[in-house]
């Protein structure tokens, strides 16, 4: 008998397949794996091609090597075709029953690595700890900015782009000025659970899986990676930390975060062979933005940032699209047993 | 300046690019196109295959030919590998923190033809028409259930099956025993809006639609198709009755909007060849299932249903799949312009 699970936190229900087509995930062919670059290709991101992106907005660059010149560990620029544009105001207006307001908002780039077709799990931990540095930098610079509510930081890996580009590391930084619909689900679930509990729901969710184990993929000092309980893909993988923290730009121990994920990186490589994922961020809003218009008063109180891993493996995305809940067909007690069984 | 406009029934935010690349919709490869079926093929869905198919739940047969057995218009069969499964209790039950329930449903699949390969649009409007009686039949006969909280009537053209099958015009009737989340959103919605405004949303859209013009599509006497305003997708239409009604399966004007869809399918076909898309019916939830748990007691009065069709266009998904808002490329007032043009 198959099993509908719900997600406390994103309110979503997934069906569970008991006895799914496992073997799909497995198969060569059953998933999207990363193309891996041809050897010489080079792209617009690569080290010496600094001139051909939009100047940088920020850079690790170890030996103080001067701005938009090769020496950088990580670059950040903005995208050339933004979505959303940094100048001009909001202008929040109504059309009858509609509502509408200008694409105000920001579309940065954030360049991993200077050498092209190294993925994020190949990276040092110390280099993946400075692509963490930067995200946190990046949305510490754009909440100045009280037009944006929200800042997604996220990669799409094997996806978006077209061409050498494509295979070269990239993540993104995109500030709206508006909370996305899936965020703003998480902010309002969370706080219908402290009101009820006064307790953080993540809070709460860890120390479960501490004690249940078997939805555990591996965790260190500071830092907890499991696969969660209505996982809405196979091998969807969260990472969090132990304490309670609202904000990941807050966070001080990144390198301890960095150690966790290329582990955990390593292991779905192992376990999958570097399939197409997309990692995403959920932090806390912009509370600026959110004080100058009395928003999200408790959020300190309420949420609890995270990491979320999700491959994408082929499956049936139908149920998805149609009815906004999904169908899983690795239960995530088998999925993380075969992850934990990875050794790195 | 790219626009965001919010859809006051799903709430989704969509970023509106005013210059968008919209010719990437009428390149030949801009979008997946619908496969034809090859001369002669054949498959478990066709005339004369009937025992391969699960025994039939509900058929239109003008002659009153046996069942399972050829000579229909219209076929209904339970889907061999249901996700849900119709026998037994939901056992709903918790876990911690967690919720869950056993996979009770049911899973139908709606034959619109014995014709192998032909597809919706290019049915007669009277064998439309008994596609939407077959709808609404077996609508009526899982609300009989009160374990069923919702019954998801749609189909996803192009995609979901393998072989020849998926050249075979296929439905999906699926009863689920929650109210799938995006449904919930839209009721809870609608629900806000009356509660401030003493009227139906989708009526007020309808009003202001008909004034506006630009967004229109096409209408008879009983429905309007038009391009929502937050449309998620280029050349997204909706199909409302203009009266309100808040259960499709109530609906005694099938024929009428058998006409209406033929016409909005011929016209997606001329200007964009045949996409693959997905067809989606919103109605209603299950009255009996909701009134044992003392739910939705003013949806008669807060909804009213449509019909969603949505082409799969080649696009930018990154941002939906991240946020939860979408980037469209082709604004619903050129989408309609173009449909309008099209003459049947």
């Amino acid at each position: 008998m198959n099993q509908l699970r719900r997600d406390p936190i994103t309110g979503i229900w997934t069906i569970m397949l008991q006895n799914g087509k496992e073997m799909v995930t497995f198969k060569p062919d059953g998933h999207r794996r990363l193309r891996r670059a041809r050897p010489g290709e080079t792209c617009e991101f690569c080290a010496g091609h600094e001139g051909e992106t939009a100047p940088e907005v920020f850079a690790v660059r170890p030996n103080h090597s001067p701005r938009n010149e090769p020496g950088w560990n990580v670059r950040v620029v903005p995208e050339r075709v933004p979505v959303l544009q940094i100048h001009g105001e909001t202008n929040n207006r109504g059309l009858g029953i509609y509502d509408m307001l200008d694409g105000i908002g920001a579309h940065e780039l954030v360049i991993e690595t200077a050498a092209h077709g190294k993925i994020l799990a190949e990276l040092a931990e110390n280099e993946i700890a400075d692509v963490l540095t930067a995200y946190r930098e990046r949305v510490l610079d754009l909440k100045r900015d009280a037009r944006f509510r929200y800042i997604l930081v996220y990669k799409n890996v094997g996806e978006g782009r077209r061409g050498p580009s494509l295979r070269h590391s990239l993540s993104h930084v995109i500030a709206t000025p508006i909370t996305p619909l899936r965020v703003r689900e998480e902010l309002t679930n969370a706080q219908q659970y402290f009101l009820l509990k006064e307790r953080c729901i993540f809070c709460d969710m860890i120390r479960q899986e501490l004690e249940a184990t078997q939805r555990l993929v591996a965790e260190n000092e500071n830092f907890i990676a499991l696969c969660p309980f209505a996982s809405r893909a196979p091998f969807e993988i969260w990472l969090l930390p132990k304490r309670h923290e609202t904000f990941y730009e807050w966070n001080n121990e990144l390198p301890s975060l960095a150690k966790l994920l290329k582990l955990v990186l390593l292991k779905v490589r192992q376990a999958l062979g570097d399939p197409n994922h997309l990692m995403i961020i959920h932090s806390g809003p912009n509370l600026l933005a959110g004080r100058q218009r009395g928003y999200w008063k408790t959020v300190e109180r309420d949420f609890h940032w995270h990491l979320e891993i999700t491959p994408r493996l082929r499956g049936m995305a139908d149920f998805d699209i149609v009815a906004g809940f999904q169908v899983n067909w690795i239960p995530p007690e088998r999925a993380a047993e075969i992850l934990r069984q990875c050794t790195i």
